[in-house]
């Protein structure tokens, strides 16, 4: 039998999909961002869960205050993409046996940090013994069925934007794990997208209000998984003119002898929003960004999948990110 | 420091609670079965989730798909003790990096035998890689703000009554841990009660829907457990007659020289609902539970805490039963 790092995290979600089916009042099951279920003829309850994991989502120097508010941004930027406000969040907890007080009041610090940031309580939550430290949020909210944007919106013709430059989480990453940096040696931007992530909540409820989405994801798989899904959910294929790569990722990237692009592409756990926008809507699009908008492409029905035009030629981006068993970055 | 296992779970959830704070729209928050947000004039939305947690819920014997089935088991439980239905849920998976494909679908087929079982939609979830097995499930329901049943509604003179006989649970873990019975060895109550529990959620929902219960909680920490929370959490002293011990406790407590009321009282994972009745009701509430309710004391003013009568003498019943990290039982 193949063992999960064969079946890959998305192998996994097929046989749970297969296994639970779909039911009558599903309106979004597995594979987009958040899970939907009518409630009333145009009111859809909106349910996302993430769960954060010690051994695999914390990297070296992270408080026990920052991995806990971590866990919430995650969450709430999946809800972001899809312009929804989230009402309310319930947090699972597995502590391993050895953590102190002091680690539980920062948890609890760090889960509180996020609730006020993004302005929604966490009412509840159960608490367990686990060898791996393990935060589960779950968020709920309440949105109208008909303005939800999902991932499978994108139409040809469409204009493919993003909401900040890419590259910072990797270069993080690689700085403390292949370069053995400190933390404290890591440029501020680096610091920040590694311990300190932000969901792009307020922008994406403007971005969502203002007509011009068609499609929307976050990137918090990296920026070229994101755009297959996209691709993919939409039936479309993504003609990029540009790589969005962070100054810091640059600059990074020059210093230790990396490939910026790659930094950008194939990162992951940066919660920025990939989206899909009417031309005929650009402007609202932009006023509603304030500045935070940044066209990288295009959508066609020529191919599918997602390919870079550069210098005339054009190449395929490969669908690689961060999938959970595999670790391909 | 204190470490975990001084602080224990209740220490935990009491400093999560502080750092979160209340909100407004709060209607139920920690120190209850379930959380409850206002989303309406009368309607609330019921969040509730619950972790399974490998290392430490999974008993020797248990196959992947019981151990899902379960996890879903003991967030529906919760429900049915306040008398909601759920409406969906969702599901965050931890997995071990050596599953196999095979693991992965009994874990699929197990959520969906529960969802089917309590007729919701699991509709989503995430799936991550962890050291320990972890199923965490959070349910989402809508009910009536006025008429949900807490733990805090019992009044001084309410019949105190449980739907169902306890301790195969504990006798089972103790027939497989101590006695090292092997799972086809033991009874069958006991095998069902440890490997296949069922939430009494219809049984819930008809109890609730009577209007003759003032306050409910469900056993899954243990009948001396939820008592001590009914009385805390209603300011009322408990005063039982009797201990309700199942048939296939008492055998196994006789045959292997156990107290079988040390088994009834202090074990977990048992899904039974403990409720306060008014007396004037109590004729609508036997007749909504068909049968399977029995009467097991009287909520007092006298004292706080639980006792029992017995033999013209009142016995203290310890607040005792299954707290994570404290592993009293």
């Amino acid at each position: 039998m193949p063992t999960l790092k064969v079946l890959g995290e998305l192998g996994i979600v097929k046989i749970l999909e297969r296994a639970l089916g779909t039911h009558a009042l599903t309106v979004v099951g597995f594979g987009d961002d958040i899970s939907a279920v009518r409630i009333s003829r145009r009111q859809v309850a909106v349910l996302k869960t993430d769960m954060l994991v010690g051994s695999t989502d914390v990297p070296p120097g992270m408080t026990m205050k920052q991995a806990a508010r971590k866990a919430v941004v995650a969450n709430v930027s999946d809800l972001a993409a899809k312009g929804v406000r989230p009402l309310a969040g319930i947090v699972a907890l597995g502590l391993p046996r050895n953590l102190s007080e002091r680690n539980v009041r920062e948890i609890g610090s760090g889960l509180a940090q996020a609730a006020k940031e993004y302005g929604f309580p966490l009412v509840g939550g159960d608490t367990n013994e686990s060898k791996d430290l393990t935060i589960s949020i779950a968020l709920f909210a309440i949105a109208d069925g008909r303005r939800l944007i999902l991932r499978s919106g994108a139409e040809a013709g469409n204009i493919i934007a993003v909401t900040g430059d890419f590259g910072n989480t990797s270069a993080g990453l690689k700085a403390l794990l292949e370069e053995k940096r400190r933390p404290t040696q890591l440029s501020r931007p680096l610091f920040q997208a590694l311990y300190n992530p932000r969901a792009q909540l307020d922008l994406g409820l403007r971005l969502g209000a203002s007509g011009a989405i068609t499609a929307s994801i976050d990137s918090s798989d990296g920026l070229a998984w994101s755009l297959h899904e996209l691709s993919k959910s939409s039936h479309v294929g993504i003609k990029l003119d540009t790589i969005p790569i962070s100054r810091a990722a640059k600059e990074f990237a020059e210093q230790y002898n990396y490939q910026a692009s790659d930094l950008a592409l194939y990162g992951g756990e940066e919660y920025h929003l990939v989206v899909s926008l009417k031309q005929s809507r650009l402007a609202a699009a932009f006023k509603a960004a304030k500045g935070k908008l940044k066209t990288i492409g295009v959508a066609t029905r020529e191919f599918r999948g997602v390919r870079l035009s550069q210098a005339g030629k054009e190449i395929v981006i490969e669908r690689k990110g961060w999938e959970h068993f595999k670790k391909q970055k």
